[in-house]
C-alpha cells in the first residue's frame, strides 16, 4: 500500500501506536509519512498494581503483583479517542493500530479469551488475575524448571543465558499449578496481556514472535518438550500443547482487522490493520531510528530493558534471552534487564529521605527525585564513600534471581540521604556495565548505546551512566518511545512501509551523544565499580547467599506469625 | 573519717559528682549515708563537638571531632552551685567532689596545665585542642603503633586485645607530632581531659589508673620504651618520659583539696577532697551495686562500654584492655566497647526518616526515635528480613578497627525506614554479643549482665538485647550512673567509706532482671546474628576490605578536589 493512497481530503494517513506500561498506559497518534507525534493521551489504571490486598481476598503474600485486565481495555477507551482528540484529525484518517505491554504479564483466559477472574465466583482468587511482570512470587518454580532443565539438559536453556526467570510464563503457570490447580484446569489458554489486547482489538488470538521466544521459551520452531513439562510435574505435561501452542505471528505483521466492538471502543474505524503484540522494551528499538546489529537501546524506567540486535547466535550468560526475530525479523534479538531501577530511587525517595529535603523540593517547585538528583552530584564521585547493590528488586541480568536484595556498605555517621540515593543511582549504572561488559566478553560487542525510557529526563543520571560506561550516550529523539515503536509496527500492519527496519528508518528518532564521559570521573568510577563486582560476585553467585536466607527466614515468620506466637 | 563527724547542724553529709559527657556535663549531689540523690544539673557545653568547622581555620577533615576545654570549666560554674541549689542542702555539708570524662579524650597543654588552644595566636590550630574521644583521624597512626609493637614483639599489645585504638592517647599524639610537629614541641604535658579538669580543680597535676592503663598503654608499672616510641619516629622517642609520665594515683585516693578559685567556681567549700580522675564509662561500675568478678556493666549511651572486673589477667582478642586496678583496685579490670551506638540511631533518624515519621512523632507528642522504636518493634524479628553492621562510628571491639563502615543487606522495595531502623537496634545487640561471647572464649566468661546509659530508657531496645543476647538485663537503679560514681569515688576520696566495693555496696543500684528473652524471638535472633557474625568477619577481618578503600577513595577525592578538577 503506498502511503499516499492512504490520504483522504482531511489530509495524511496516521497510524495509533497504543504502550500499556505498569501503571498507565498511553495512546500516540504519529504521521505515517514522517513520524510527526500529532498527539496523545495517558489513562492509569483503576487498579494500579495490586500487591498489597485484594478485594474480598486480604493481604497478599509477599512478592505478589498482580493487575485487572478490565483495566486495559479501559485504557483504550481512556486514551485512543483522546489522543486522537488531541491530534486534532479525523479518526478516519487512522490506517492501523499496534500496541506494546510490559512482559512478561500472563494470565489463565477461557478458550475464548475471557480471563478467568471476571468469571463468577472466582474475583477473590489471586490466581485468576493477570501476574505483572514483576510477580516475584514464583521464584521456587523458576528454579525446578531451571534445575530440571539443566539435569536434562535441555538445549534451549542456554539461550536464556542458562536460567529462566520468575517473572516468566512457565514459572508463574507453574505456580497457578501447584498452588491453585482448580483454576490451573479451567483455564483453557495461557497468554501474554501482549496478546490477549490484541485479541479484544481483532478478535482473534494470535502469538507474537517477541514474547513467545522472550517469555515462553518458544526456540526453534518449538516450546519445551511434553517430557520436560511432565518432569516438572505430570499434570504439566500438557501445558504448552494445551494451553499456549498456537502458530507464532512475526512482529510487524497484521494480526487482523479492528473489529466493530473495538473500533466503537477506540473511536476508530472499523477494519484498520491491528498489528501482532509487541512488548514495550523491544518495540522501542525501531523507535530509536536505524537498526543495527550491536545498537543497544537500554529503556529505563521503574526497571531497565536493554535490548539490541545481532547479526549472529551467541549464548551471553544471564542475558534473559536470545530470540530469532525476537525484535525485528530477520535479526538474532538479544535481551537483558535489570529488574529496579527508576523503581528503587522511588523507593528510596519515599521511604529513605528526611522531611527537610521535600520541604526544600516544594519551596523550589520541584519533584523531589530532582531535588536529590542535584544535591547527590554537587559532589566528586566517591566523595560519598559509599557502594551500592542494585537488587532491592532483584536480581535479572547477569544473575536471574529475584531472591537477591540490596544492599549499602560504606556508612558513617556522616552519610547523607543525597549520598546514599547518589550510591543507588549509581548502582544501577554498574549493573548495566556489568550488562554490557558480559555481552562484549560473550562476542556480541555493544558499539552503540541509545538510552530511552522515562529516566532519561534526569541529566545528572545520565551523566553518571556515560562516565561509569565510558561511553557517549545517544538519546532516543522521542519522549514515547514505546508508543512511537509501536505506531512504526501499526504502520507496517498497515502497509505503508514493506518492514520494520525501513519504517524506523523513516519514523524513528535519535539524538546523538548527548552525554559524553568525562575520564576524571570515569577513573573513580573503575574503582569504585571493582567495589561493586567483588560485592555482586559474593552475594550473587553463592559464595554468601545471605539474601536469600533473610527472605526465607522474613517468609517463614510473616507466614507463622500466628501460630509461632512470635511477637 | 566517720560519716556521722561530717553531719553538721544542718544534716547529712554530701558529695558532688561530675560526669562529663560529649555533648554536655552534669553534676549529681549525693548523700553519702545512704546514696539519696539529692539534687541535679545539667549544662550544655557551648562548642559541643567540633567536627565540621573550626572557627578561624575552617572545615575540618573527615573524622576529626575537637571540644574547647574552656567548656569543661564553664560546666562546672553551670552544674555544681545549681545542683546544690537543686539539692536544697548547704554547700558547707559537701564533703567532697570527683568527676568522670569522656576518655580517651586527650590534648596539649603547658607545664602548668594551660591548654595550647588558649594561648594567644593558637585558637585556629586544629591540633592545639583537645580531640575528643571519637576523633578518628589518626588510625594511620595507630596502625603504625601496633605494627611496631608487634614486629617488636612488645608485650603490652596482648593487653589491649592486639590492638590499640586509634582514639586513644599515643595514636592522637603521634597524629600531633606528624601533622603540626611546632604544637607537639610546645606541649609541655600532653593530659587526659579526665586528669586535666582535676588539676584544674585541686591545682595538682595527678595521673588516674583508669585513663594511664587503658588509653596511655600503662601496663606493669610503666609507659612503652623510648625504644619502641623511637622506632615509631625518632622524634618521639621522650613522648612518654617527658610528656605523660607521672605516678599513678589509684581510683577513689584524693588527688588534692578543692582550690579556693575552684572552691568560688564551683560554690563548694575551700579544702574538701577531690577525687583523683576517672572515667564515665569506668566509674559507672560501682554505682551498680556490689562489685563482683564476672559482672559486665555496659553504658549504653552514643557509644557503648563494656566494663567488668575479673580476678585473673586474661588476654581477650579485640577487647580495649585490661588494666590492674583499672577500674577498682585490686581486682583486673576488662573494657571493651562499640564505637556507635546511640550515635547510630540518632544519625539514622535525622538522614534515614521521611517526614511524615516526624509528623506523626509531633502529633503524638514523642520524640521521633520513641516512635521509631515502637514502629519497628510491631513486627516479630526476622520480619524485615534485613541485616546490618553497627559499624558507621567504626568498630572498637572486636576487630578495633575505625576504618570500617556500616552496611545495610537485604533492602527490598517494600522495605521500611522502621525496619532499617530495628535492624540497626539490632546490629548494635549482635555485637555486644560478639563482645560477650569473645571474652567467654577467652576465659572470662560474663556471668551477670547490667545494662546502664541513657539507652535504657527504651524498653524495646533493651528487650532485643535481652532476646539476641538471650540472658536476662540487670538495669542499673539510678538514671545517672556515671555521676552517681563518681560520687561514690567522692565518699571514699573524702574518707567516709574505706574503699571503693564498700563505698559501692552502700551507695549503689540495681533492679535485677528487669528484661527477660523469650525463646521464640531469640531462636529467630540467633538465625540472624549467623548472618551478622558471617559479614562480620567478611568485612572485618580482611576478606574484602572495601570499607577502607571507600573511604581511601573518599579522602582522596575530597582532598583533591580543587586539584584533580573533578566534580
Amino acid at each position: 500500500m503506498d502511503v499516499s493512497a492512504n490520504k483522504g481530503v482531511g489530509g495524511d494517513a496516521f497510524v495509533v501506536g497504543v504502550d500499556f506500561g505498569t501503571l498507565s498506559a498511553r495512546a500516540l497518534v504519529v504521521r505515517v509519512s514522517d513520524g510527526t507525534e500529532a498527539g496523545t493521551a495517558v489513562s492509569e489504571y483503576a487498579h494500579g498494581v495490586i500487591d498489597q490486598e485484594l478485594a474480598g481476598y486480604g493481604e497478599l503474600p509477599p512478592d505478589w503483583a498482580l493487575q485487572d485486565p478490565g483495566d486495559y481495555v479501559e485504557a483504550l477507551r481512556a486514551t485512543v479517542p483522546a489522543a486522537i482528540r488531541d491530534a486534532g484529525i479525523d479518526p478516519g484518517q487512522v490506517i492501523g493500530i499496534a500496541t506494546d505491554f510490559t512482559a512478561s504479564t500472563c494470565m489463565p483466559v477461557l478458550a475464548d479469551g475471557t480471563p478467568l477472574c471476571q468469571l463468577s465466583g472466582l474475583a477473590a482468587r489471586p490466581h485468576a488475575y493477570p501476574k505483572l511482570w514483576k510477580h516475584h512470587a514464583a521464584q521456587a518454580h523458576a528454579d525446578r524448571i531451571n534445575a530440571v532443565a539443566h539435569e536434562r539438559k535441555e538445549k534451549w536453556i542456554n539461550r536464556y543465558g542458562g536460567k529462566i526467570s520468575s517473572e516468566w510464563q512457565f514459572a508463574k503457570a507453574l505456580q497457578l499449578l501447584d498452588e491453585d490447580y482448580e483454576l490451573y484446569q479451567r483455564a483453557g489458554r495461557w497468554i501474554e496481556a501482549a496478546d490477549w489486547i490484541i485479541w479484544q482489538l481483532c478478535g482473534t488470538e494470535t502469538r507474537n514472535a517477541c514474547t513467545a521466544g522472550y517469555k515462553g521459551i518458544y526456540q526453534d520452531g518449538q516450546y519445551p518438550s511434553r517430557e520436560f513439562l511432565a518432569a516438572l510435574d505430570p499434570r504439566f505435561a500438557g501445558f504448552a500443547a494445551d494451553k499456549v501452542a498456537h502458530p507464532i505471528s512475526p512482529l510487524g505483521a497484521r494480526a487482523g482487522r479492528l473489529t466493530p466492538a473495538a473500533a466503537a471502543l477506540c473511536g476508530l474505524p472499523e477494519g484498520i490493520a491491528v498489528a501482532v503484540g509487541n512488548v514495550d522494551a523491544h518495540v522501542t528499538v525501531p523507535a530509536a531510528g536505524p537498526v543495527a546489529p550491536g545498537k543497544m537501546v537500554a529503556i529505563m524506567g521503574t526497571s531497565t530493558c536493554h535490548v539490541m540486535n545481532g547479526a549472529e547466535l551467541a549464548e551471553v550468560p544471564g542475558m534473559c534471552g536470545v530470540v530469532d526475530g525476537g525484535i525485528v525479523a530477520g535479526l538474532w534479538g538479544y535481551e537483558a534487564g535489570q529488574s529496579g531501577v527508576g523503581d528503587i530511587f522511588a523507593w528510596f525517595a519515599r521511604n529513605g529521605v528526611p522531611g527537610e529535603f521535600a520541604k526544600e523540593a516544594r519551596r523550589r517547585g520541584m519533584p523531589l527525585q530532582q531535588l536529590l538528583d542535584e544535591q547527590a552530584t554537587a559532589a566528586p564521585p566517591g566523595a560519598h564513600g559509599l557502594v551500592a547493590l542494585d537488587w532491592a528488586g532483584g536480581n535479572r541480568s547477569v544473575l536471574v534471581d529475584a531472591g537477591l536484595s540490596g544492599a549499602v556498605v560504606g556508612l558513617t555517621l556522616a552519610t547523607t540521604a543525597p549520598e546514599i540515593y547518589r550510591a543507588l543511582l549509581e548502582s544501577t549504572a554498574f549493573g548495566t556495565r556489568m550488562i554490557i561488559d558480559t555481552f562484549g566478553m560473550s562476542g556480541v560487542p555493544v558499539t552503540e548505546l541509545v538510552v530511552a525510557g522515562g529516566l532519561i529526563k534526569s541529566a545528572p543520571l545520565m551523566q553518571i551512566y556515560a562516565d561509569v560506561l565510558r561511553r557517549p550516550l545517544n538519546v532516543i529523539g522521542s519522549d514515547q518511545g514505546p508508543a512511537l515503536g509501536s505506531a512504526i509496527h501499526a504502520a507496517v500492519a498497515a502497509g505503508a512501509y514493506p518492514d520494520v527496519p525501513a519504517a524506523a528508518e523513516a519514523l524513528g528518532r535519535l539524538q546523538r551523544d548527548v552525554y559524553r564521559p568525562a575520564a576524571a570521573r570515569a577513573d573513580v568510577y573503575d574503582e569504585l565499580y571493582a567495589e561493586y563486582v567483588q560485592l555482586h560476585d559474593y552475594f550473587g553467585r553463592g559464595e554468601n547467599p545471605v539474601m536469600h536466607r533473610l527472605r526465607a527466614i522474613r517468609d517463614r515468620v510473616l507466614s507463622g506469625r500466628s501460630e509461632a506466637g512470635v511477637s
